[in-house]
């Protein structure tokens, strides 16, 4: 049980905002950080809001017309070889297994049977599903293959984070292979918009979406999609992006068809992924200074009742029961309402408290008082004074209703937030560097402007640590627009924003 | 495509099983061994049966009280050291990670940053669960804590055959903190009842449930239980295993709770595992000499509909689609019927066939005759002649009930070909050597026969290339029964199988 009983989380926000996530991951159970340095362990109340995200997104990867399948963890080091940009990106974090054993040494146990070609775990599967693509894939007819595989990864981190930079992740990755450029370019949009849906409409959190700029593509890409969020800090966070590699895997793969007129041709492939990082997102999207607020279609518990015995529990666990029955009966997002009665042995201030912290939406009290009164008392988790209010029994299965309230409360006050700290406003360097030098929840955000493209503007932008996050889909550039970081001639509206 | 388009897996089960076996994995594109020596890729096919047992074993392990969680891929060296037994089970087979980059040198692409300690890949996870389990357990009332993760693991095979031994698999890993003795040996029993009812009920596998003989226990376990299944061949195939972990594993890793009067205690600890080589079990259990046979609870395709268009595709289409919706609102085990209209563009012939291969429980054929006659073609996959039967147009809904009879004749005739192989008329050790001398589908199976836990025992066992399966719960033993390998006093009733 975390110390601060009821004070909140402290730091706030507004006082210290990587040190209020990294207390409220850990008050909430969602995760920590254990064991192996940058390794997570996902508690059940982070890995069940991670599996409704998965059963969510899984649903409409299928949808698309894509089929899961599982590729191995490890790839062979020569399978990088071939592929000169890929591995450039990612040579520098991969981990390496060179031995097959464990045997007592003198200093105890040590590592032998080395393998005569080191194994590295998957950063990503390109290399290896390409592979497979190359000897499944014969004719035209076999196209599209469309494949998506959930599994962990792995990628060293130096500075790790809890479930924002971790060594080992879990996320699925999609990998596609199409007859001609135009299908594949469709794919890879298609799946994006796949993201999009899934992030704004099952975690509330709203999206711009874009290209990623040359210098910012997936080692080995043609063109990056990209889905952007912005954190209650004002920074953004990569959510989902969706690659178009054009033909450049398949030539190192060999992945050819035969095509109508029986010539052999490349293949155009996508690959495309989303990660437990997403976990994060939510955390610093709708935390509070109380605790964490999951959005209901992702919640657990969608509604927890807290039952309050005193000397003789059985009639108020029976009513609990009852009420528990009724609504699970009633549908929420196409459900069951998710509700769970809360019988453990503690005090019953003390579980309201934690389903509280833990971002419950809803969490209903019943004691003997409410029934002979013939009441509920609810709080709802979108009510920043945390109000019990008493609710009459018989409108208790109404309760789904407020589901769908909570989940577009929570939609709205994050677009709120993304319009009100997204400028078009900055037009000059001076402006830029003034923009992006506060820290903390009140300062910066994104700001929309026009862009050169010219390399020099990366040593500004790096200075202060800011990037490019993408070229939006919906920007709009006048004809004389001049780059906000040259005073020259732009060529595109880009986004720009510092990044977790 | 497999290259015998029609005339069934070459060789037969009886021509060679071991190949037989192979054959059916890779032309029912289940999975294959690939890329990496042991490690394989399990295509759509056999994922989406994989898909439909974990979800439904998942559904069974939820409704049983555990929540899922996610522990680390990798676990340091040093946590092994304090688990002697445990390490001395396991270092034979385990992956070393030892690096974090990889560099260019002379001769390519080589391991670089060594690290300071070195990680084994997880090939179970008792001792990092533990030390998490060590951390959040602090008092009686954070008992029992019921925990399960669903992962990829690793045990370097050196003999390895795909689904059956693979360095890399799939499985779920439960593991359970209890304040007693007794709950925790329940819990173990719990767990195997509900692995039995999940390969019984869901994957038509007859199972003879007991304990592991001690020389077969778990390493660090006090108790094993397990569910054995017998393939084809007459060999046993373990199936699940449940462990009491006494108080082993807390002891070693600290798992402390203090007591309803104050005291310090040891946790008693369970865990329990199945894994993907289930699916190999659903292959050598119901494949026949034409193909898979997918019992119709896990299989991906329930109801496969192949149109025959020959002009005009559109009228026929449109039809299938209408039956194909009919089906689907159709309910089979409490879920819509899973069907699937074929418009590939390749011959319906072939792809009748394909999916007869594949083992879909039902195929129909539709094309402009049966329209017009109002019929359809139907092909049930536990029909040995693979009968075309024309069934009314209007009583094609009504197939969902046939998935109810496939399923259940699977099961019954791989309880038959149980009972009938399983002899408890063995009761020399000439008649052992006999019945056990023999190779292939028509000699061997189970012996059930008393037993005297003699480690001498175990040398003629391990001639004959035998073990003891288990000692079954519903074991019967005569107060002066014989050794069948001794002829001394026995003190059990034991199975005798050879095994996978």
């Amino acid at each position: 049980m975390p110390k601060e009983q009821k004070g909140g989380i402290s730091p706030t926000r507004a006082e210290d905002f990587p040190q209020w996530f990294q207390t409220i991951v850990r008050d909430a159970e969602v995760a920590e950080l254990d064991h192996v340095r940058g390794c997570m362990v996902i508690r059940p109340w982070g890995f069940g809001t991670w599996e409704l995200m998965q059963r969510t997104l899984d649903d409409a990867i299928k949808r698309s017309g894509c089929s899961n399948a599982y590729f191995p963890l490890f790839i062979p080091l020569s399978y990088f070889e071939e592929e000169a940009k890929h591995v450039e990106g990612f040579a520098k974090e991969m981990a390496v297994v060179t031995h097959h054993r464990l045997e007592q040494g003198p200093d105890g146990l040590r590592p032998a049977a080395e393998l005569p070609e080191p194994l590295v775990v998957r950063p990503t599967s390109e290399t290896i599903i390409g592979r497979s693509f190359a000897k499944w894939i014969n004719s035209y007819r076999d196209l599209p293959l469309l494949i998506n595989q959930w599994c962990n990864v792995v990628r060293w981190e130096l500075r790790p984070r809890v479930l924002l930079r971790t060594t080992e992740f879990l996320w699925q990755e999609g990998h596609t292979a199409h007859t001609s450029e135009d299908e594949a370019r469709e794919r890879t949009a298609q799946m994006l918009g796949v993201y999009r849906d899934f992030t704004e409409g099952a975690l509330a959190i709203p999206m711009i979406a874009g290209e990623k700029p040359e210098y910012e593509r997936f080692p080995g890409a043609d063109t990056s999609l990209t889905i952007e969020a912005m954190m209650q800090d004002g920074k953004a966070l990569q959510s989902g992006t969706s690659h178009y590699l054009g033909t450049n895997f398949s030539e190192a793969m060999g992945i050819e068809f035969t095509d109508e007129s029986g010539e052999r041709r490349h293949a155009h492939t996508t690959s495309w992924g989303l990660t437990t990082r997403m976990l994060g997102a939510v955390v610093m999207t709708h935390g509070d200074d109380i605790g964490l607020r999951v959005p209901p279609r992702i919640a657990p518990h969608q509604i927890v009742i807290v039952p309050i015995t005193r000397d003789d529990p059985a009639p108020v666990l029976e009513a609990a029961d009852e009420l528990a029955a009724e609504l699970a009966d009633a549908s929420y997002d196409g459900s069951p309402v998710r509700v769970q009665v809360d019988r453990r042995d503690r005090k019953p201030a003390d579980k309201r408290w934690e389903w509280i912290r833990k971002g419950v939406p809803v969490v209903i009290e019943l004691g003997g008082r409410d029934i002979e009164s013939g009441v509920v008392t609810v709080t709802r988790r979108d009510d920043p004074d945390l109000k019990r209010e008493q609710l009459p029994r018989e409108r208790a299965a109404g309760l789904a209703e407020a589901l769908a309230e909570v989940q577009s409360a929570y939609m709205s006050q994050a677009r709120e937030r993304l319009d009100a700290r997204t400028t078009t406003e900055v037009t000059t360097v001076e402006q830029f560097r003034d923009w992006f030098s506060g820290e903390g929840t009140e300062d910066g955000g994104f700001v929309r402007a026009p862009w050169s493209e010219d390399p020099a503007t990366l040593e500004v932008m790096g200075e202060l640590g800011v990037s490019v996050r993408c070229i939006p889909f919906d920007a709009e550039l006048a004809g004389d627009a001049k780059c906000v970081l040259t005073g020259g001639p732009a060529k595109v509206e880009a986004v720009f924003a510092k990044a977790y």
